[in-house]
C-alpha cells in the first residue's frame, strides 16, 4: 500500500472514531423528563420507520442495477456500485439515529445549562453525521485506490462507486424532502393558518411527523446529498486525470516524467479530500470549544474558514510533490468562490431581499410570492458569475481538470459543512420538543435563537453544495467526452466532436432542459399532494376527537397516523423522478447517441443551476421574511396580522422549493452526470 | 424589379388596404352612450399618452443606436435599423388606435345586436393590428429585398432591420408589460380583496388604467412582439441562406447551379411569408363570415388551421419552382409543430391542470401557488419535446437553414394569429366598458363570454410565438457562426469552432443561463413595486374621496393620478432590462470574443425557452383556474369563498408572470440573437 492509500484510509478511519465517540457523549447526555422522552421516542420511531422502508426499496433499485452493471460491465463495477450505495446508507443511517438522540438532548441541556451546553450537544449530534459522510466517503475513495489504482478498469470501478453513491442520495433527498415538506406545510396549513395554535403545539396532530420529517429529510437527505457530492466532486477529477490527452494535464506539474504526471493527476484529489478531513475534524474541535460566542458568527466561520484553511495546507504541502503554483490558485479559487456564493446566499436569505419580502406582505399573499420569486430569480447571477470566475481562472491554469480540482476545493471541508448543515434541524427539532413539552418560553427562546442560525448556516451550505455541482457537473460532462473518445481510440474510430452548432448537439440541449422542469414539477405535485392528505386527516382529527382542538388534559392526537401518510406517500412519490434522473440518460445515450446525450447533459446543467438555485435561495428568503416579521420587523404588523398570514403563504410556497425540488434538481445534474460517464463506453 | 418583390409589396400594400378598410369600418360603428363614449376616451388618452411618452424614449434609444450603426457599419445599416423599428412603431401605434375605437363599439354591438355583431367588431378592431403587423413587416423585408439583394451588404442591411424591430418590440413588450399587470394587480389587490367590490367596478380609481393596461400592454407590446417574431424568423432563414456553405444548402433544390441555389435559398422565407398573409387575409374573412357559430371553436381553428393552408399553398407552389419535397415536409414540421405547441398550451391553461388547480386553492393560497408552479414547469416538458421534433426533422431533410424554415412555416399565418390575439384584450376592455357604464347583466354576460374565449386564444397565441422564438434562436445561433467565419475566411482567419466541451463555452453557456433569470426578476419586481404603488394611491382615494367607496351618486375617483403613476412606472422600468438584453451581447462579444457570445446565446436560450414557457402557461393555468372557481367549478366554493380567494392570489402571481417577465424574456432571447448577429462581423 502505497503513503496516500494509507493516509486517506487511517485519516478516514480517525473521523469515524472520532464520530463514536461524539454518537457515546451525545447518548450519555441527559434526556429530560418523561414526556420529553416519550416525545423523542415517537419521531426517533418515526423516522427509522420511514428510513427502513426507504431502504426496503433502494435495495431492490440497489439489486435491479447491480445485476444489470454485473451483466454488462462485469463484477467489479457492480461491487463498486454496491460500495458506494452501501456506505451512503449506513452514513444516513447512523447520522440520523444520533440526530434523533441529539434533538431532546439538546432541548434538555438548553433547559438545565443555557445556551452553549445547547449549542454544543446540537453540534455534537451534527458531527456523527458530518464525519460519517466524509470518513466514509474518504474510506470508500481511499479504499478503490489502494485495491485498484493500477486496475485496467480503474475508471469503470470509480464511475461505479459514484453511481452508487449518487442514485442513493436522489431517492434519499427527494424522498426525504417530500416527507419534511408534506409534513411542514400540511401542518402549517391547518395549525397555524386555520387553527391558529401555535408551531409545534402538542394538540397538532401533525407536529410529531413534522419533526420526523427534519430528521428524514434535512439529516439523512441531506447527509446522503453531500456525501455525494463530496464523491462526484472527487471522482470527476480522477475521471479527466485519467482521460485527459496527456499533454492537457502539463501544467498541474510541468517538470515531471507523462507516467507521473497521470498518478499525481489522480491521486491529487484524494490527497485534497483527506487534507480536508483531518482539518475539519480539528475545525469540529475548534468551533465546539467557541460556544460562549454568539452562535451565528461561530457558525458562519466554520463554514467559510475551513476551506483556506485547506488551501493553505495544500500550499504548504503540494509545491513539495511537485505542483505547479497554479494548482494552489485553481484550489484558492475554488475555495474562494465558495466562500463567495455562500455569503451571497447568505445575503439574500438573511438581508436586504428579505425585508423587501416582508414588506411586499403588506399588500398581500400576491405580492409576497411576487417578490419571493423575484428574489430568487435575481439571487441566481452573482453565484452564476462568480463560477463562471472560478471556471475560467482554473480552466487559464490547469485547464478542464482544473475546474473538477476548483470542486474539490470547494468542498474540502465537507466534514464541517456537514456537521453544521445538520446542527440546524437537530436545533430545530429540539424547539418543537421544548413546546410539545411545555418547557417554558426561556428554553423557547434559547432553541429559537439555535434554529435560527440553522436556517442561514443551511441556505449557505446549499450554497456550497450547488456552486460545487455545478462545476462538478462541467467537469464531468468534459470527463463523458474524454471517456468517449478513449473508447473510440482504443476502436479506431474518429474521436467525439461535441460542435456547439451540431443540431444534434442543439436538440439534446433544449431536450436536456426539460428534464430539471419535470423533477421539479413531478416533486412539487408530490408535495402539494401530500400535503393535501394531511391538511384532511388533521382537519378530521380536530373535528372528530372531543376535546383535542381545546386542549383539554388527558385528550392526545393521533400523530403515527400522520406519519404513515406521510411515509407511504414520499416512499410512492420518490419514484417517478427519480427515475427519470437515472433512465434519461440511459435512453437518450442508447437512442439518440452521445453528441445529443452531451447536449442534453449541459441543457439539464443550465436550467438545473438556475432553478435550484432560485428555489434555494427564494425559499430561504420567504422563510426568514416570516421569521422577521414574527420577531417584530414590520412595525405594527406582528405576528397574526394580515402581513404574517401572507408571509406565511410564501413560506408555504418556498418550503417546497428550498427542501425538495431545489436539492432534487440539484442532485439531479450531477446523477445525469455520473450516469452518463459510466455509460458511456457501451454508447461510445 | 423582380416577380416576388413585387409580390410581397403588393400583398402588403393590400393587406394594409384592408387594415384601413376595417380601421375606417370600426370608427363609423356606433359608440353608444355618452358615458360610454366618456369612459373610452379616458382609456384611449391614457392609451395614447402612454404611447407618446414610450416613443420618446424610443426615439432618443433610436437615435443613438442609428448613430453608433452609422459609425460602425454605415448608413444603409443605421437606415435599414430606423426602418425596422419605425414600422414596429407605427404598427403598435394605429392598431392600438383602432383597439381603443373597438373596444367601447363592441359593448355597444353587444347591447344592440348581440355576440355575433360583438364579435365581429372586436375582430375587425384586432384584424387592423394584424394586418399592419404583417403588412408592414413584409413591407419592410420586400422592400430591403427588392433595393439590396444584390448588394454585397445584404446581410448586414438585413441584420440591422432586424435589430431595429427587435429592440422596439423587447422596450414596448416590457414597458407596456410593466404597465398593464401593475395596474391588474394594483386594482385587483384594493377592489377585490380588500374593498370587495366587482372586477371594472367605477368606484375603483384604477379601472381605467386597467383598460389602458390592456392596451398598451396585450395590444400593442403584443404587436410589437409579433411583429419582431415574424421579421427575426424571415431574417434568420435570410441570413442562414446567405452564409451556409452551399453544399449545406443543396438538399433545399438538388438540380439547380449554386448561384441560384442561394438565391433560392434568400428568397424563399419572403415567399412564404406573401403566401402567408394572402391566406391570412382571406382567413379573416372567412372567420368574420362565422360570426354565428361557437367562438371559441371559430377562434381556435382560426389559429390553428391557416399555417396548414399555407403548407398546402405552399405544396402546390414550390415543387414548380424547383424545390425539394423535403422543404415542403420541413414547412408542414413547423406548422404542425407550432399547432401541437398551441394546442398543449390550450390543455395546461384550459383543461385538467387548471381543474387541479382549482382543486389545490380548497388547502389554501399557498398550495394553490405551489401547484401552479408545478403545472408551469410541467408545461414545458410537451413543447420543448415538440420542437425537439420539429428541429429533428427540418434537419434531417434541410440541416440548419431547414430550423429557420419550420420557424417561418410556423409563423406563417401571423396577421391572422394577432387578429385572434389582438381580439382578446378589445372584448377584455368592451367588457370593463360595459360594467363601468352599467350595461347590465346581459351585456356583460356576451363581453365575459367573448373575453374568456380570447384567454384562451392568448395562451395559444403565446405558445406560436415562444415556440418560433427557440427555434429562430437556434437558427440565428447558427447564423452567427457562419457570419463570423465568412468575416474570418475574407480574412484569411481560422473558422470559429464551438466545441461545447471548450470552456470558454461552458462559461459563455453559465453566464448566459443568469440573463433571462435577471429580466425576469426586474421586470416581476417593477410589477410589484408599480402596483404597491398603485394600491396605496387606490386607498389613498377611497380613505379621502368622501362617498366614493360607498357610490354616492355624483362622486366620481380621480384615475387620471393612477394613470399617471403607471405610466411612469413603466418608463422608467423598462430601461434597465431592455438595456441589458441589447448591451449583454455587445459587452460579452467584444470583451470575451465570438466562442464565450455563444456560449451564451446558447445558456440564454435554454434558460429562456424553460422560463418563458412556464410563465406563460403557469399563468394561464392560474388565470382560468380563478374563472372556473367563479363560474362554479367548485361545489360550494363561489366567487368570495376562501378558495376563491385564494385562486385570485394565485392569478396575482400568474399576472406578471404570463404578461410581463414570459413574454419580456421570450424577446430577450432573439434581441440577443440578432444583436450578436449583427455585431458579428465586429468581433469575428
Amino acid at each position: 500500500m502505497d503513503a496516500l492509500s494509507y493516509q486517506s484510509l487511517v485519516t478516514g478511519a480517525v473521523a469515524l472514531m472520532v464520530a463514536r465517540s461524539f454518537y457515546v457523549r451525545v447518548k450519555k447526555a441527559p434526556e429530560g423528563n418523561e414526556t420529553m422522552a416519550r416525545i423523542a421516542r415517537y419521531v426517533r420511531e418515526g423516522a427509522m420507520a420511514f428510513l427502513a422502508r426507504e431502504y426496503k426499496v433502494l435495495a431492490v433499485y440497489a439489486a435491479a442495477v447491480f445485476a444489470l452493471l454485473a451483466a454488462t460491465l462485469g463484477l467489479l463495477s457492480a461491487g463498486a456500485f454496491a460500495a458506494g450505495a452501501f456506505l451512503s446508507l449506513i452514513a444516513g443511517f447512523f447520522g440520523m439515529k444520533a440526530a434523533t438522540y441529539a434533538n431532546v438532548r439538546t432541548a434538555e441541556a438548553a433547559r438545565a445549562h443555557g445556551k452553549p451546553t445547547a449549542l454544543v450537544t446540537a453540534l455534537d449530534g451534527g458531527a456523527v453525521m458530518g464525519l460519517c459522510v466524509a470518513g466514509l466517503g474518504l474510506i470508500g475513495l481511499g479504499g478503490i485506490y489502494a485495491l485498484f489504482r493500477n486496475h485496467e478498469h480503474l475508471a469503470t470501478i470509480v464511475h461505479s462507486f459514484a453511481v452508487g453513491a449518487s442514485s442513493i442520495a436522489l431517492f434519499a433527498r427527494i424522498g426525504g424532502g417530500i416527507y419534511t415538506k408534506a409534513a411542514d406545510v400540511g401542518a402549517d396549513i391547518v395549525g397555524k393558518v386555520e387553527a391558529n395554535i401555535p408551531e409545534d403545539d402538542p394538540r397538532n396532530p401533525g407536529v410529531i411527523a413534522d419533526n420526523v420529517g427534519d430528521n428524514v429529510g434535512d439529516i439523512a437527505g441531506m447527509g446522503a446529498d453531500i456525501y455525494e457530492s463530496y464523491v462526484a466532486a472527487v471522482v470527476a477529477a480522477i475521471a479527466l486525470g485519467l482521460t485527459l490527452p496527456i499533454a492537457k494535464l502539463q501544467q498541474l506539474a510541468p517538470s515531471v516524467s507523462e507516467q507521473e504526471l497521470r498518478a499525481m493527476a489522480v491521486s491529487l484529489p484524494l490527497l485534497l479530500a483527506t487534507i480536508g478531513l483531518a482539518v475539519s475534524v480539528v475545525g469540529i474541535f475548534i468551533t465546539r470549544a467557541l460556544k460562549n460566542l454568539p452562535p451565528a458568527r461561530v457558525l458562519r466561520l466554520a463554514l467559510i474558514v475551513p476551506p483556506f484553511l485547506v488551501v493553505l495546507a495544500a500550499a504548504g504541502i503540494l509545491p513539495g510533490l511537485g505542483f505547479s503554483s497554479g494548482t494552489v490558485i485553481t484550489l484558492a479559487a475554488g475555495a474562494a468562490g465558495g466562500a463567495i456564493v455562500g455569503l451571497v446566499t447568505d445575503y439574500y436569505t438573511s438581508m436586504g431581499p428579505i425585508h423587501k419580502v416582508a414588506q411586499s406582505s403588506l399588500t398581500g399573499p400576491g405580492t409576497n410570492v411576487i417578490r419571493g420569486i423575484a428574489v430568487g430569480l435575481e439571487s441566481v447571477a452573482i453565484p452564476l458569475m462568480t463560477l463562471v470566475a472560478v471556471g475560467w481562472i482554473s480552466n487559464h491554469y490547469l485547464g478542464l481538470y482544473g475546474i473538477a480540482l476548483a470542486a474539490v476545493g470547494m468542498l474540502a471541508g465537507t466534514a464541517i459543512v456537514m456537521t453544521v448543515d445538520a446542527y440546524g434541524p437537530i436545533a430545530d427539532n429540539g424547539g418543537g420538543i421544548s413546546e410539545m413539552a411545555g418547557l417554558g418560553k426561556e428554553v423557547r427562546a434559547i432553541t429559537d435563537e439555535l434554529d435560527a442560525v440553522g436556517n442561514t448556516t443551511a441556505a449557505v451550505g446549499k450554497g456550497f453544495a450547488i456552486g460545487s455541482a455545478v462545476l462538478t457537473v462541467v467537469a464531468l460532462f468534459a470527463a463523458f467526452n474524454m471517456e468517449v473518445d478513449a473508447v473510440r481510440r482504443a476502436k479506431g474510430l474518429p474521436e467525439l466532436v461535441l460542435y456547439l452548432t451540431d443540431a444534434k448537439v442543439l436538440m439534446g440541449l433544449l431536450f436536456g432542459a426539460l428534464l430539471p422542469c419535470l423533477v421539479g414539477a413531478l416533486t412539487m405535485t408530490a408535495v402539494g399532494r401530500a400535503a393535501g392528505a394531511i391538511v384532511e386527516e388533521i382537519r378530521r382529527q380536530f373535528r372528530e376527537i372531543p376535546g383535542l382542538l381545546e386542549g383539554k388534559p388527558g385528550v392526545d392526537p393521533q400523530p403515527k397516523v400522520i406519519v404513515d401518510i406521510a411515509t407511504s406517500a414520499a416512499i410512492r412519490e420518490m419514484i417517478a423522478p427519480g427515475a427519470i434522473a437515472v433512465l434519461a440518460p440511459v435512453v437518450v445515450g442508447f437512442v439518440a447517441g452521445p453528441e445529443v446525450l452531451a447536449g442534453t447533459l449541459a441543457g439539464a446543467l443550465v436550467v438545473g443551476a438556475v432553478l435550484s438555485l432560485m428555489m434555494a435561495n427564494g425559499g430561504g428568503a420567504w422563510d426568514n421574511a416570516k421569521k422577521h416579521i414574527e420577531k417584530g420587523g414590520l412595525d405594527g404588523h406582528a405576528k397574526g396580522s394580515d402581513a404574517h398570514k401572507a408571509a406565511v403563504v410564501g413560506d408555504t410556497v418556498g418550503d417546497p422549493f428550498k427542501d425538495t425540488s431545489g436539492p432534487g434538481i440539484s442532485i439531479l445534474i450531477k446523477v445525469m452526470g455520473v450516469v452518463s460517464l459510466l455509460i458511456a463506453p457501451l454508447i461510445a
